[in-house]
């Protein structure tokens, strides 16, 4: 078979595949990041590239359903419904993850005793003498504090006799516990360095930390290009679980953000490779397996037991991440098949276990994980909320990046916030619940989440909102940007069955809270703290939260959105063997309750599927 | 470059090598066994091999000087002199290595608990339910009789959802220590096998072993094949250290050859290369070195400081063994630069600490170790003396294999015992001890080594004896096969150089067993049992051995061979948790004797030099 080129052009990455390649395949090779949701089944329209040159065989049915003529014309085609015939130039729609890097994922500084489980020694040794024939290696160990089972690799066994002679025997030696993972020559002591990195079905978020200083010196963001295998977590299981290399295209594929993330940080912090001695990981259950390249498949089906949630410890160098090849991967642990190590981190940074009163913390990503803190026991729940809050599985829905709508007002007219202050190009979970939130107060739905359809209640609306509900084939629509003002051309709608995503979203997440309550014995009312964790929660507007019933009716000034909590708990663990114990004593205590298994969850979702009741004006 | 193909006809092996390679180095990356003293420099005219095919520049001044007209005629060349150019066929003499393993290297079946590092738990295991999401590998855990700090790699991690499940949750896990290193199907707990190896200069030996029955099933023998680049360590270091890339060919090379042994070991007892668990290696510091690939340069020069003493655990496939590569390989520790692991496990198999009265252990290799124990005091010395026993640096001397003279008896006439009773080729070091012996005592030579050269001393000798003493060029030479009756159609013959090497061997074997008595403060006749380890203990005369004084005068029943004491260690170590404790703790109670920091020793040395006084008839 031929092997071809393609050229990404605005990335510069040229890949070379066997002619005959889907370029879905071929975009996830080359790492180059780009939407999508149904992992190229042809059905969400959404894995839109241009050919610059290449060949390109007839248009097909989802194509025609997805793009504008104009679009065909110009060279747009749906990677997914391709292969690659010849060398080819392919061009994609670049987002910035800037916006993310910089607003969504601050580092929160929390304040921790700086312990971390690197220690560097600096080591002026004695030089051997015809009197003093200690070997090299022993020689060095009797210099270090605690000289018990300290262990050492072939790798720096085999370089340590040149280095101790070229460095005059005045070196430092890097402890990770009780593992020498590099000897330098001289005194380095004052620089050690750590990466904390929590890998999210969504985004991947790196921070790079000073361990000796305690500060984050570099932050770097970027999409999980696993989502051109899908959106969702179950979607790239059966990916891996029913295609042969799958696992291994999905591993590769995270890895490669991973050292592209590593590369970034370096770089903007100054430092080098050789530098950073260990990497704290956290994610969910299924991204830690993938990580890892362990098979998720069981994940998938009942009784979706995981392969492990034990805290996995490993050498860089096994995954091919670029750094120290000795320095060490930490993944924290899981707590079950679907509470995984992000959730750790979120409560470890939320303190979650020292907070008074009753506290609530909820993490909504892909999935959303609720922690319900109270009378020193800790209730934990996934609730399969599906991607909508990422914009996925939503007709105009998209990530919230540069060209998104964010927020929703609906008065007269509509009124919208744009992430970038750019002509708007999709909508993004924030924006979404705003939008739905406001349709729902102004009328426009009602607490079914259906569109009025009654004569009498559209003439309840205000002209300029009755001109924006549209019937076509697919149903009634609310056109939020009328296409001669959107950045596509199109309108940026929203349809009944985005409602009715959302719908089945924010029930899933409601219904779970509502059991965790009735498990520990207590009501709404009882909660004194509502934490929202991860990039959603700093975005949403608390009171559309309430609005659309997302949320428990807490008030307003209980809701406080943490950041990012996930990544900092992995910095807190980079940065201190106490916190990383108390991550392990959170596991410990954590009680999960499996809402798959119980009548009253099902019962109670059915119930919150409908929206809170509003008194409308 | 062109890239060539040389093909090495018995072998069946070929390389490609670029042009103008030495051929030398062709064998030695083809770790095709050729022996050799000088590493290369055309001074000891042993690497013998023939050209079949090819083209072979001129025939250079070490070759006339080594070979004969009809060998030059027939295409035999010295590898060391020529560089290979163009496509090209060689041909070695095969000598067989049965011989060894048949006679040499016998296990000699100590008793010993068996209780291996190695343990295989069958586990029957609850399948997974809704009600019990416990992950494969914490369920794993949890059937295990010791759960506690368990490690597993991320590879077995990754095939272990698939295997239970094709499993039906019915495995063995096979644990080596606290290290899961396999998990197998079905019960296989009856199947428990590891490897001993013993590294020598000259010689690799390996045993395969059940581990669950404690007994040797297979052991093979081969020379190693570093001898290529030098018959002595030393040239080996030097060889590693002035060369780039020597390090890794000589680290190459001896682990082919033990990729080798591993082979036949598995095939002689019908084993997987993946049941072979763990591997339990000893060798000389410097062969330990090598072995791993750490850079042993600091061993041959002032003040010889080894990068290691410790014991060293790794993964076979670290170093690209052919095992499980989740295996797990273990070099006992070494007690100085001098004194390697082999001593140490000779010491364990001579049950060295659990004697009564005085021992002293010799092995002589390449290297000779003595042990002297006594009074709960071990004392250790290194002699560096040489590989003489071994058949280096002596005209015609060579390794005890077929075609070696290995006894000789002087009485009218020279009567000789041959190794597979066949034509002789040269002569191994028992032979030569015998021969020096008997030489000594018929007053061919006298107490300083000289050949008699007085008339009136070459009178004495009977007519037969005085017509094999010729002078040539290069002094006086007794001859002990005639060119007409020998294998090579040379004349095979005792040179006065290789007395001289005789005598500084045994010289220094002997002034540090001196050493050793006088600083443990006791002599000679305190000697209760005097044992000789190694192939050539099993071999060497004892009559001879005390005629030449390389060993002190004790009884000769107090004298007991008790061969590859090195290896057999291996073994103990290999079966028996208690035996590897008692290794550790001979290595910290063992005291080393540094002779070349001692005035005594040279003093010692030069007196022994000369052979002791005999009543001649």
């Amino acid at each position: 078979m031929a092997i071809i080129k393609v050229l990404f052009r605005h990335q510069e990455k040229e890949v070379e595949v066997p002619e005959g390649t889907n370029l879905l395949q071929v975009v996830a090779l080359a790492g180059v990041p780009l939407e999508g949701d149904c992992g190229g089944k042809g059905t969400c329209g959404k894995c839109k590239v241009r050919v610059l040159s290449g060949n390109i065989l007839e248009t097909t049915m989802a194509e025609r359903k997805f793009l504008f003529p104009d679009e065909l014309a110009a060279g747009w085609v749906l990677a997914c419904q391709h292969e690659v015939i010849g060398d080819t130039v392919v061009e994609t729609r670049v987002h910035s993850d800037d916006y993310q890097s910089k607003n969504v994922m601050k580092w929160q500084g929390s304040k921790v005793k700086v312990e971390p489980c690197v220690e560097k020694f600096f080591l002026s040794m004695e030089l051997p003498t015809l009197d003093d024939h200690t070997p090299d290696l022993e020689r060095l160990i009797y210099c270090l504090p605690q000289r018990n089972d300290i262990k050492i690799s072939r790798n720096i066994l085999s370089t340590l006799p040149r280095l101790l002679r070229e460095a005059g025997f005045q070196v430092t030696a890097v402890l990770v516990g009780d593992r020498i993972v590099a000897v330098e020559r001289g005194n380095t002591s004052g620089r050690v360095y750590g990466i904390a990195l929590d890998i999210g079905t969504t985004t991947l978020a790196g921070y790079l930390v000073d361990l000796a200083r305690g500060e984050v010196l570099s932050v770097s963001v970027s999409s999980n290009p696993q989502s051109v295998y899908g959106a969702d977590v179950i979607t790239r299981i059966y990916h891996a679980a029913y295609n042969k290399d799958g696992l291994k295209q999905l591993q590769d594929i995270v890895l490669g953000a991973v050292n592209g993330i590593i590369s970034s940080l370096l770089k903007e912090a100054g430092v080098k490779k050789e530098e950073i001695y260990e990497m704290v990981v956290v994610g969910n259950t299924a991204m830690s397996h993938l990580f890892l390249g362990i098979d998720p498949a069981n994940l998938a089906f009942s009784p979706f037991i995981p392969a492990f949630k034990c805290a996995v410890e490993l050498q860089s160098s096994e995954l091919g991440l670029q750094l120290l090849p000795e320095s060490r991967v930490l993944l924290l642990p899981n707590i079950s098949g679907f509470v995984g190590s992000d959730t750790v981190g979120a409560m470890l940074a939320a303190r979650i276990d020292q907070r008074k009163g009753t506290c609530l913390l909820v993490d909504i990503g892909t999935n959303a994980e609720v922690v319900l803190a109270s009378q020193g026991r800790i209730l934990i729940c996934s609730s399969a909320a599906g991607p909508a809050f990422e914009g996925s599985h939503i007709r105009h829905g998209m990530r919230a990046v540069e060209g998104a709508i964010e927020s929703v007002i609906i008065r007269d007219d509509v009124c919208l916030g744009v992430i970038g202050n750019l002509s708007p190009r999709g909508i993004c979970g924030s924006g979404l619940i705003d939008a739905v939130a406001e349709m729902l107060k102004t009328g426009i739905i009602d607490e079914t989440g259906r569109f009025v359809d009654t004569e009498k209640g559209r003439c309840k609306l205000n002209p300029q909102l009755q001109a924006r509900l549209m019937k076509n084939d697919d149903g009634t629509e609310f056109i939020l940007v009328p296409g001669n003002i959107s950045a596509t051309g199109k309108d940026i709608v929203i349809a009944q069955k985005d409602i009715k995503e959302l719908q089945l979203a924010k029930a899933a997440i409601y219904a779970g809270i509502q059991v965790l309550l009735q498990e520990m014995g207590i009501v709404t009312e009882n909660i004194t703290e509502l934490l929202l964790a991860g990039a959603f929660g700093n975005h949403v507007r608390k009171e559309s939260a309430l609005t659309i019933g997302l949320l428990p009716s807490v008030p307003l000034h209980c809701i406080l959105p943490i950041g990012n909590a996930a990544g900092e708990g992995a910095v807190l663990a980079l940065l201190s063997r106490t916190e990383r114990e108390r991550a392990l004593s959170l596991v410990q205590k954590a009680e999960y309750i499996d809402l798959s298994a119980r009548a009253d969850f099902h019962e109670r979702f059915i119930d919150a599927l409908r929206f809170p009741e509003m008194h409308t004006i």
